[in-house]
């Protein structure tokens, strides 16, 4: 059994314990919160709720440490402080600081003779994964991501910030004929805006001047700016009926040319439908964490990205029986 | 530069060849055929076409041989003995036989110091990675794999060696209605019949039994009798017209379940839409010949499969690049 222990118990800490409960080779041995323990209630009977000081201490007990923490400030500190501990998963997806997380994780890991797993999940993950392979099989083409549709946390999160907004969801939507035409293999240059729309459903405090949220949201630089954007103002009740989970997805979709004069076209498509993100996102880390565990015991050590793993590690079935049953 | 050498050069051979003029980092130096080697002409300027006796005493010149053999006589031969010379890559597809496969090539290539990856193209290949990568994030699902639409070449000449018929394409088509039956996640179970249709475009020589030969194709045991079939008589014209391309595809869909009480469902899907069948197998057998020599040059030997090749190990890019840009 490889003995998992979790750091950080929100939306990803409960779909990696989900996760683990469908893996019969593992088991969660322990969870650790930045909260009070006592405070902290937990679905799988009879493993313990720790405080973050506890990990300096449980070593022997814990194979591999899931961290589900933030990408902003979590993740940067502590995947390099315990990967000198345990080997270590994170899902880390801030892009522009990934080579230099890499790093610090890289030389905390192999100092202590440990795998630190970074950058698991769907995007950074099975998409950059999927990128990688259709890149190396043609070399000549295009990539194309897609996201959605989908509820994009980062944005809903933008949206509640604004001065009058009770709550928000705002979900993704790549734009269909934009699809269409990539799929067609005509290679098309597009723009943010012709790629996604966004919607956003918005419940604004009382007395609240809709209009000066409107507005706001459909101006706001970065998140919302390059985009066609819809706002639909809500009541909490219809917020919580019809807006309470975090469905994902999205597509990773690469043309390419072949032949002595590139007249042969290929279209490979990956395509995620998600109902839940977070849960999704767990179940990778959680395979990640059984890698990481399998390149440990063979004596690797150092910081991976998925890019680093043989594909056999994930599985918890032998050489033989993928090569009988999947190949 | 990784030198290649082709053995083989029919459709799979050449689109081998197509494949390495993409790749920067590789270059063909050598064809080896059963034919007389005045006979073969490649599409390469300054490459040499050998016979295959020429083998035995080029393994300095060549870094990896790709064997582009057919899976029922040849690479079951050909892949162990040219693995305890080379570092080897082939294609070998038949299911049922690739566990003896994998040991005969793995003793030659573990003997001589070398790497053999069998069984490299889509399927085998990369249906498989995606069935393997789904199956590791969803253990609690299902897979569903749907061919074509596309030419079926072992179908194509099943119907050839019926007495009357000059030519035949065949092209395998998966039934739209089981495809999204599978993507809404209800888990269906699909009989052979609701999965694909079959359709046959045939030549008959002048004079015979139309309805005799439809008969026959209808009810031929394992290839058409649990399918339903469609037949259409053309002549050679129309054949060389519209008929002449090696199209192919598919798609690997895995659906699961995650969450507290399963209540959330998630899709997987991988397609493929190949103008050209041979090619782009080519192209996949090529980024895995890369991945056998680096491989091979890190001390590795033995037998692969594309599960056991590390994703970076594909590319042209280094871990960095890799990192940076695709990640």
């Amino acid at each position: 059994m490889i003995r998992i222990g979790i750091l950080g118990y929100g939306n990803l800490g409960k779909g990696v314990e989900c996760a683990i409960a469908q893996n019969d080779d593992m088991e969660l041995v322990a969870v650790f919160s930045r909260r009070d323990p006592a405070s902290v209630k937990i679905m799988t009977p009879g493993v313990t709720v720790y405080g973050i000081d506890a990990l300096k201490d449980m070593k022997d007990e814990v194979d591999v440490l899931v961290i589900c923490g933030g990408s902003a400030t979590d993740l940067p500190v502590q995947t390099p402080e315990y990967a000198s501990m345990y080997n270590v998963v994170d899902s880390f997806d801030t892009h522009a600081r990934i080579s230099e997380h890499f790093a610090n994780v890289d030389a905390a890991a192999k100092k202590a003779g440990k795998i630190g797993v970074i950058s698991c999940g769907w995007d950074p993950g099975m998409f950059s994964l999927n990128r990688l392979y259709a890149n190396s099989i043609l070399p000549n083409g295009s990539d194309y991501t897609f996201w959605g549709k989908g509820v994009s946390q980062g944005h809903s999160d933008a949206v509640r910030r604004i001065d009058g907004v009770k709550d928000c969801r705002q979900y993704t939507i790549p734009v269909e004929a934009a699809v269409d035409a990539v799929r067609s293999g005509s290679n098309p240059e597009l723009t943010t805006r012709q790629k996604h729309t966004r919607e956003c459903f918005v419940v604004a405090e009382e007395g609240a001047d809709l209009a000066r949220i409107e507005s706001e949201i459909k101006n706001m630089p970065n998140y919302f700016a390059d985009y066609d954007t819809t706002v639909h103002f809500i009541t909490e009740e219809e917020m919580k009926a019809n807006h309470s989970g975090l469905p994902h997805g999205g597509m990773v979709i690469r043309t390419g040319k072949t032949g002595t004069d590139l007249e042969h076209t290929h279209v490979i498509e990956y395509k995620l439908t998600l109902d839940s993100n977070p849960e999704f996102t767990g179940s990778v880390l959680v395979a990640c964490a059984r890698a990481a565990y399998r390149m440990n015991k063979e004596g690797m050590s150092g910081c991976k990205t998925m890019f680093d793993i043989a594909p056999a590690y994930l599985s918890a079935q032998s050489g033989e029986e993928l090569r009988a049953h999947l190949l």
